[in-house]
């Protein structure tokens, strides 16, 4: 239920919300104060049946610990939800990393909380978020992407969120980095997700570490070849492993080079980038900067790139900023 | 000196205007009627030496033309112009194809008329114009494409067109098809416009004929392969010869499979594809409308792929558009 077209700066009002973030295996809740600080944190695994009964509960369970904790009764309730959501309605459409199906997530914890509900796809709150309290603060045009499992983004476009004909603008992990190449998790290949994100790096690293014998230190340290993880190429790079070093290094440039073409694409003054990959792997932030600044079109080449600082306080900030959005679109209606 | 933000519907009012698009090498204008019918083209050639003052005279000129054979006096002109433009005051501040930098096209095409111009890059002013009177008419997301000797684009997102940070969203021809691949005209290496656009498709036809004795026949239809130009291709694909119609095949893939990826970072309810190559290898379109349908991510894939039926009429029509938007825009500040 989030007001069409909003995502304009919300009236500043002394209002308290919640915000909640819902994955494929965790749920994490905040209580947002009126100057949109997080002053209070709660998280919930996600039931491993992923009922959306069960994961409700739990999603209105970890929103009421953050609610205890405020000192002024919130009035609204923001949710990211990892799947696409239908606005006028907050119902979950399709959600494959919860294997849902049109469930009514707005209305439900409407009912379980008592209070209003905005609800929006993950990558669009986090974007949000970044946008109005973090790395992105300021910029009429913004590309944020977040590498982690997969690879997600959000575009702000000439002062708005932008959303596309399904809310689905930014999908910016399926275009191509290699035509016909690596096999994606999407109905194509060659991703760039299915190149640099956190399941390909999994994948990758195995298939490398298979066949190179320099590659024995890692193996060692993870335990077995099909327990290395990007976690395990992180520290071992970081450690100066010369094979997780030069693996890491080559991925970076991969994205880097995705990332020129998204530049060019989008032309945004700014590019935030996040996730735990990025986290992990700086790397890629290194070498975005000087690829952009190398190989962008000239007007596009100007984009500044920043590593998020928010880290999982954007999706619940984001999410808390529609919430105060729709408590002031139903004020105005009154 | 397009008004910032605008491009919404301007009001209708009963106006004859001009439009008027100035590539690297020709200029064409048009008289547009109240309906947004051309009504009268003329056209001129950019003066060899692309002087300012020369190309400014040439078409003040072609404009004239279409001025003289108006019913009633055209109001305002609009004009699109191969370069990056300041849209407050439409100067050129850098193009390329005419080796212009800083040239006031606005504001001398201003004192040569005696009327008010618009100026705008004309891969918007052609967006513009399809979004308005062409295949893209109704759309709130619709991205276009235009495959001539380079590949251009862009946008509208949400009701709007899009402009980016420097008025460079939508340059699709300079995302990565393949990483680290053929070098490209930008400073970049592997971009969709170094596989499949114009220019690329002249340097890749001739590389493959030079070792290919399948493409005897296409050599002498041209007279030496240094002579094969996308036409040559064309007309020998359309004649069934089979090496021209193999490689219009395989170009026409590698353009699909730029456009998926285009297609779930955008989003876009429709896609209009133009352009000489376009209109001369029809097997550009079928191939992206089978990609877009079974290998984009599903929200996206119902995107609808059409050719542009406007032709050179787009950038005439947006122009025109540009130019009634700021003769509106003139007449609310009074």
């Amino acid at each position: 239920v989030v007001p069409r077209g909003s995502h304009r700066p919300a009236p500043s009002r002394p209002l308290w919300v919640l915000g909640a973030d819902i994955g494929g295996t965790k749920i994490v809740a905040g209580l947002v104060d009126p100057a949109g600080a997080v002053r209070a944190r709660h998280r919930r695994e996600v039931p491993s049946d992923r009922d959306p009964e069960g994961v409700l509960r739990a999603t209105a369970d970890c929103l009421a610990a953050c609610r205890a904790e405020a000192p002024e009764a919130p009035r609204a309730i923001g949710v990211g939800v990892a799947g696409q959501v239908e606005p006028g309605t907050g119902t979950v459409r399709y959600a494959p990393n919860l294997r849902w199906r049109d469930v009514p997530l707005g209305s439900r914890l409407g009912e379980l909380s008592g209070l209003p509900v905005a609800v929006a796809n993950d990558v669009r709150t986090i974007t949000l978020g970044e946008w109005r309290f973090g790395e992105g603060r300021g910029c009429r045009n913004l590309l944020c992407l977040f590498v982690g499992t997969g690879i997600g983004g959000g575009a702000v476009i000439d002062g708005r969120l932008a959303e596309g004909a399904a809310h689905a603008l930014g999908e910016v992990g399926h275009t191509p980095l290699v035509a016909d190449g690596r096999p994606c998790h999407c109905p194509n290949r060659g991703c760039l997700e299915a190149y640099v994100g956190g399941w390909a790096i999994a994948e990758r690293v195995r298939e490398l570490a298979a066949r190179e014998p320099a590659a024995r230190g890692l193996i060692a340290r993870a335990g077995g070849i099909d327990r290395i993880e990007p976690r395990t190429v992180e520290l071992a790079a970081r450690e100066g492993d010369p094979f997780a070093s030069a693996f890491v290094h080559e991925r970076a440039e991969e994205f880097a080079t995705g990332l020129v073409g998204l530049v060019n694409a989008f032309n945004p003054e700014r590019v935030v980038v996040g996730g735990k990959i990025v986290e992990g792997f700086p790397e890629y932030l290194a070498a975005a900067r000087r690829a952009v600044a190398e190989r962008c079109q000239p007007p596009a080449a100007a984009a500044e790139i920043r590593g998020s600082r928010l880290h999982a306080d954007a999706g619940i900030l984001g999410a808390a900023h529609l919430a105060r959005e729709l408590f002031a679109a139903r004020r105005r209606l009154r």
